[in-house]
């Protein structure tokens, strides 16, 4: 029952068994990206790239200022003067999401906004350089992706928005709008929470670590996912804009670049699968059903 | 910052920070879910309910045998000769799916048979229940939910077919269509693969215990999330359909029936979000995005 299989990405080679969805790696995955050209892929600006240390591991996250600007601002401030150390991750919501920030309401801010203005969508939307996904969306008229973030788009009113796809980002806020500052942050760990979307201001996603976050123990109180006891939370031991961590202890990412041709071989692979294991390709894909893909620089 | 909530369905209160997307279960499900009427609740038949029995707890999965009676029979041989207990869980890919079943390769089976046709899809579809759901889908025709299972039809060739939701367990095959014979058996761990539909079958799907196999650690062994080491992997102690438990041992639980009035108001609630919180309404609803209420009877 045991076969080899090559890893999609990697090249690396493992027994594992066969019977999966799917058995192997696709190795037409492994050869886009492996003849991906260099000039495809990006590096995130370190200005805009969170470090979150827990006990377990390192989360990287990628800033979207481009839809949050003030946002990213503002979750800069906050990081930088030390909000976030020490405070911890209260709520893991299954299908839902985690969350972290200030759970007893304790900790002060110093040189952050305690409010900010809503950005929710984005205007005007024609000047975002938008790769149109043809496949349709259930919730809004066009989808795609802006900058390496899965994103929609209304040309009706000219507007965008980043979408809640897992791994992505956002800021929590109260009911009013404006209270959604970046001091308490999310992240999707289930299946995509689109009926957030216009609802919350979607910050960044996350680039490395996300099983960090989608594997701890489920919160039960209050049918939120909240940890009961504090002694449950995950502390953070700190929050670092990788521009503030010395070069050579920064993790060195590369994001593939969502306007390049291997992308768009991605995209299309993805549709139509045409490994020895699928008898039926969908024809479509779902703007939340294509990983983006990242690798450490050099790989 | 603290505010006392009530609970989605629980009735309970809670002291909870405000800022969460949303910050407060809704009142108005909850109010749903009260004012249901006891007829609308069905019992899952003990004969298609599986108990799988981990360290940390029981997961409750309900088999469809609208959809794949080959692949239910065989799984109750299965269970019943014993073959779970004592294997384990091998597979956890983050944002993909959680899998288990015989690692080694050195399970013999007894009773159930080894290979089965494939049940990928069913047809005539015009014969099932089909409560349309008329939101729109990226992937099918039409989709909407058959006996508690979210569920895709295409009138053209007339056939249905179950969809891969978050929590769904299919039959883990190898390339040949007929080698998916429920020995192994995964769970939709994240976001909706469906890519899948129709290259697998799709045998039921998990009532309760689902966060016990979504918070697993990640396995890292070659991109196919399988745990590199046999001590890492998690051991089943037995698998038993509930109808061979005595009644006294029983989960007893009830689902909300897909073909109600109350869970018409639910995708009605879930498309127009009508509480404070919500400012903008998505107006639809992806047939993954609608959690299909389970209870304990009497509560």
């Amino acid at each position: 029952m045991l076969i080899t299989v090559t890893a999609a990405g990697t090249g690396a080679c493992s027994d594992l068994p066969m019977r999966a969805p799917p058995p192997k790696p696709s190795q037409a995955l492994a050869d886009i990206l492996k003849n991906s050209a260099t000039g495809e892929w990006r590096q995130p600006d370190p200005a805009n790239t969170l470090y979150m240390d827990l006990a377990a591991g390192r989360v990287v996250i990628e800033l979207a200022p481009q839809f949050a600007p003030l946002h990213a601002e503002n979750i800069r401030a906050l990081v930088r003067e030390g909000y976030f150390d020490g405070l911890a991750i209260m709520r893991v919501q299954d299908n839902y999401v985690t969350q972290w920030g200030d759970a007893d309401g304790t900790r002060p801010m110093r040189t952050a906004a305690r409010t900010l203005a809503p950005e929710f969508t984005v205007s005007p939307a024609d000047k975002l350089a938008f790769t149109l996904l043809p496949d349709g969306d259930v919730y809004a008229p066009e989808v795609g992706f802006v900058g390496g973030f899965p994103a929609a788009r209304d040309p009706k009113t000219n507007t965008a928005w980043l979408v809640h796809c897992y791994g992505m980002v956002g800021a929590g806020r109260d009911n009013d709008v404006d209270t959604g500052n970046g001091a308490e942050l999310y992240a999707v760990n289930g299946s995509p929470t689109r009926h957030i979307d216009r609802n919350a201001a979607l910050v960044g996603r996350v680039l490395e670590g996300m099983a960090l976050l989608s594997s701890l123990p489920r919160g039960t109180a209050g049918g939120l996912g909240m940890y009961e006891k504090p002694e449950q939370r995950v502390p953070i031991a700190r929050m670092r804009l990788a521009a503030d961590v010395p070069e050579s202890e920064r993790v060195r990412l590369e994001v593939l670049r969502t306007d390049s041709p291997s992308f768009q071989a991605i995209l299309e692979w993805r549709r139509h699968r045409h490994d020895d294991w699928y008898k039926v390709a969908a024809g479509h894909v779902d703007v939340c059903n294509v990983p983006i893909p990242v690798r450490p620089i050099g790989k």
